[in-house]
């Protein structure tokens, strides 16, 4: 079932921005809140003309900006609450084990990719129980409440074959698997709450990020996001806490 | 295999502590060099009288600290390398979902427990591709060049179960599936070297950290330390990259 209203961080391109797109293809769709941290140079997003959508400013790294997006969120839905929230604002810096050693490096993407997504999360919390708190019973699922994290094939542990790669993935790995661990536990712990957390891979995708280092990525972004969507609006109670690939199918943490 | 020489940081109290002791009553062990962030007030580590013993000086949120802490290992171990890095240095900081938002106390948690491992096994890779060196073929293990890092059950994504839990592990519980990541990241990037890379749990034990929150944990510091250096001289080729208990037995991430 798809959510009346959502809301997704880093959706000014990428996998983001065909996140927006492919929610504003539902009809049933209410509000579609995209977060850019740079409204006012996010082209794509506002050359879109459908009225549901909204765009908000969002710099995840900072604490006093998640809480003015959801003063803005909060606008749009009022007490009807937020249904969705998708995390997929993230950063892949170069760092390699036998490259320079840099703590800054390290530690800015933890801060954006595991630590913001964290407090981003927590801060929307109440509008996500307030959505969760108008259907009763054990339902649980993206049309009630729930948290999407955007994770990555490389934030298995399991299937890590290639260290740091050849893109430098060190910081970028540690910081994804940390998300994975981070949507386990919350998943959990806003069980009772009826709010789903779970965390998708979208694929090797056709953006700034997968193009990266002269590759060539394997699909579109609307290959990719019109999947997650799909799969976004079947996720039910066997879901909560998961890692999947965007078809739902389960990875290994 | 035992090493000749090891340095554990953290090593002042708790399951450190214990490490250096089993060390020292292995009779091939030439240097056993304790890592402590505040030597002068480490009482047990500085009672004890064996001469194969040095304690060092070491922040691992400080890189300077960190640099400091590798010459004075260098002037022990010299032109034989360091054998075996032992990260054991960590912190565990109450943080819950549903509890106050707090970006500090998770950048914190991260910088001391994944970040400041990552410095420290990066600063030491000269000394231990230097004791790799002196061996020739595609051996490994501890008594050539590994990297230990102490890890925690709950690390472990798929095995939990408990979310924040009653002691609000959130941040520590993501700096531990983070320190997973970077050790089986490192661990492939390092194989060429002869480096090992491991990941251990070792158990719920009778440290500060263990008996937190008024609870008794079930096992005792030697017991632990006994069975996770005798698990660290058995490590070989088929253990590199991998997460266990202190038994040596592979749990999954």
């Amino acid at each position: 079932m798809y959510p009346l209203s959502v809301f997704i961080t880093g959706a000014n391109r990428g996998i983001g921005l065909g996140i927006v797109r492919e929610f504003l293809k539902v009809p049933t769709v209410k509000h579609v809140i995209a977060g850019a941290r740079n409204p006012e140079s996010a082209k794509d997003l506002n050359s879109i003309t459908d009225e549901r959508l909204k765009v908000v400013k969002i710099d995840i790294e900072c604490d006093q900006s998640i809480k003015d997006a959801y003063a803005q969120v909060e606008r749009v839905v009022h007490d009807n609450g937020l249904n969705l929230l998708v995390n997929n604002a993230a950063i892949l810096p170069s760092y390699f084990t036998n490259g320079p050693i840099c703590r800054e490096t390290l530690t800015k993407c933890l801060n954006v990719n595991t630590v913001g997504t964290a407090i981003v999360s927590q801060t929307f919390l109440p509008l996500l129980k307030k959505a969760a708190a108008r259907k009763s019973g054990d339902h649980i699922g993206a049309d009630r409440a729930a948290i999407i994290n955007i994770s990555s094939f490389w934030a298995s542990i399991r299937r890590n074959e290639d260290g740091s790669g050849v893109l430098g993935a060190l910081a970028y790995k540690i910081s994804k698997s940390a998300l994975n661990q981070l949507g386990k536990t919350m998943a959990i712990d806003l069980a009772d709450d009826k709010i789903l957390v779970a965390q998708f891979c979208p694929g090797w995708v056709q953006t700034e990020m997968g193009n990266m280092g002269g590759r060539t990525a394997a699909i579109t972004v609307e290959e990719s996001a019109s999947a997650l969507v799909d799969s976004i609006s079947k996720l039910q109670k066997q879901h909560n806490g998961g890692y999947f690939d965007r078809d739902l199918r389960v990875i290994p943490y």
